[in-house]
């Protein structure tokens, strides 16, 4: 079939072999992917993760022992546990410690023809979201994931660090919330589109008042941790959210001497970022920048990472 | 007045200035005070301080505006707030910006003949808690935080890193609970303190399973962290409660991809402090190693940081 590898270079082929389904899992013919900060973070070396990469996708169920998702339209969660631990168990298949993750570890990913997942991983799509949206749903539930973590509330102040992707995600849905929320970013274009849905954004933290209750890490960056500790309150919350290649010098003195908590936060809940985009109530479009042909991958890789770019998308 | 003084070079002074308390604080006269690994970082350039460090002490009331106060031996609080912030006024000038911290932050400490702290920071101590003992309050207090931050019960595995002095403590503490308790440490002659009040203790976490909980970093180097991370399980919580003078090269990523929590924790809550050991809960008299009288203070710093000591007090 066609797709991406990545074996310490990007490349396009047409000789990778198709995955075979085992008897819990469905065979998934691919529509639509899109390339996110992990994917270019892999490209660098990140998990050490050889194969085709991609985990953020919608596609139609080829082939599976339920007849009635075969033929539907499809995302998927993307942590395929071992099925038999305690993690397993109870339903947190997420932290499966033999887990394999679709694209990212142990497991070929989305920009191919065809992936497999597990029956219980996919969640039908209504028609009302588009191939192009759908493939935002991985991302979106991972910031819903942060409702999950921390309440918040119109009590709260909130900062969300970092105009990419991502960030630009969580703006938009802690706006959702009743929170007082101001969102610091790097380019005025990127933030225009936050501040054309009345979302209060900004070109940088200077003359930011360091009393923030919770601040999401959507940086992407060790200095980015920096940032977020000079805006969170003494007590407050800082939630990271992006995972970087490279290691950086980071003190957590003053994490102890103002008792901040941090909070790591990763995959989420696909319910609502589902209902999120059916209800339209988080618009995705303006972030996309472009969509490639599946040929043209190596090339949409090259785009994703360039200045003023948000998503790209690549259509299999 | 006599005492210890810091400005790039730890001396013994006897010509230093004795302090004035104002009409809301009380100047003590200092009997005992203790070598904190917060002082020993600050004889190393941590948070720049100058002048009389020490912030673990007890001593008498020597004068104030309160008549019943003069004259009882107290232990005080080591944080003072401007007084007038929110965080003051919502009783938490341990975290007020504006704060003055005994001995490490802008206010002389208590390795000298008298220091001056307010009224309300200083808790009188019953009669069957002695000078040494007292000196222990203000990190068992710092100890008890763990407990205001963390919920810890019998379903709990818990794992405190670290066998200094804040290690000592917190095991002691923590047994306290009925969590399933391990301290890991690296000299087997501080674990054996533990080990004679019947706490799990051993030297290295090897072999050990990667499912605690909670961890509680008292290593007070970088590389206690990333133990913490290889002992606490997905979704668990890791306490760091020291500081160090450096930065080391530290990753966040697995804190995101395992979402783990990270709690800093710093000053506590007397009362539970000066009960355990009231109570006879707590033993911390195993932990001095040696006690020093003040004109041989440079001597204690030393000593304090040789290899197989736990606790130098000094005797002012």
């Amino acid at each position: 079939m066609r797709g991406l590898s990545f074996d310490g270079k990007l490349s396009y082929r047409t000789d990778l072999l198709e995955p075979r389904p085992d008897k819990d899992s469905a065979l998934v013919r691919v529509s639509m992917a899109g390339i996110c900060a992990t994917d270019m973070e892999i490209t660098k070396g990140y998990m050490g993760f050889k194969g085709v990469p991609g985990h953020e996708f919608c596609g139609v169920v080829e082939a599976c022992e339920n007849d009635g998702l075969v033929g539907r339209r499809v995302v998927g969660e993307i942590n395929v546990g071992c099925g038999k631990c305690k993690w397993c168990r109870d339903k947190a298949q997420n932290h499966c410690p033999e887990r394999k993750t679709l694209g990212i570890m142990g497991k070929d990913g989305a920009f191919a023809e065809f992936l497999t997942l597990p029956l219980k991983n996919l969640h039908p799509l209504p028609d009302s979201i588009t191939d192009e949206e759908a493939v935002f749903v991985e991302p979106l539930a991972a910031v819903y994931e942060i409702l999950e973590q921390v309440k918040i509330n119109e009590y709260k102040k909130v900062c969300v660090l970092g105009d990419g992707r991502l960030g630009l995600l969580c703006a938009q849905v802690l706006a959702l919330t009743d929170c007082v929320l101001v969102a610091v970013g790097r380019h005025e274009d990127k933030l225009a589109l936050l501040k054309k849905l009345g979302i209060n954004a900004r070109v940088g933290s200077n003359g930011l008042e360091r009393d923030f209750d919770v601040v999401v890490d959507c940086a992407g960056s060790p200095e980015g941790f920096s940032e977020a500790l000079a805006l969170v309150k003494p007590r407050g919350t800082i939630v990271v959210k992006t995972t970087a290649a490279g290691k950086g010098a980071l003190s957590l003195n003053s994490v102890v001497i103002d008792e901040i908590t941090v909070i790591g936060s990763r995959c989420g809940p696909f319910k609502p970022a589902i209902d999120a985009l059916a209800g339209r109530k988080v618009d995705v479009r303006p972030l996309i920048s472009a969509v490639y042909p599946l040929e043209e991958g190596v090339e949409a890789f090259k785009r994703a990472g360039e200045s003023g770019v948000v998503k790209v998308l690549v259509r299999v």
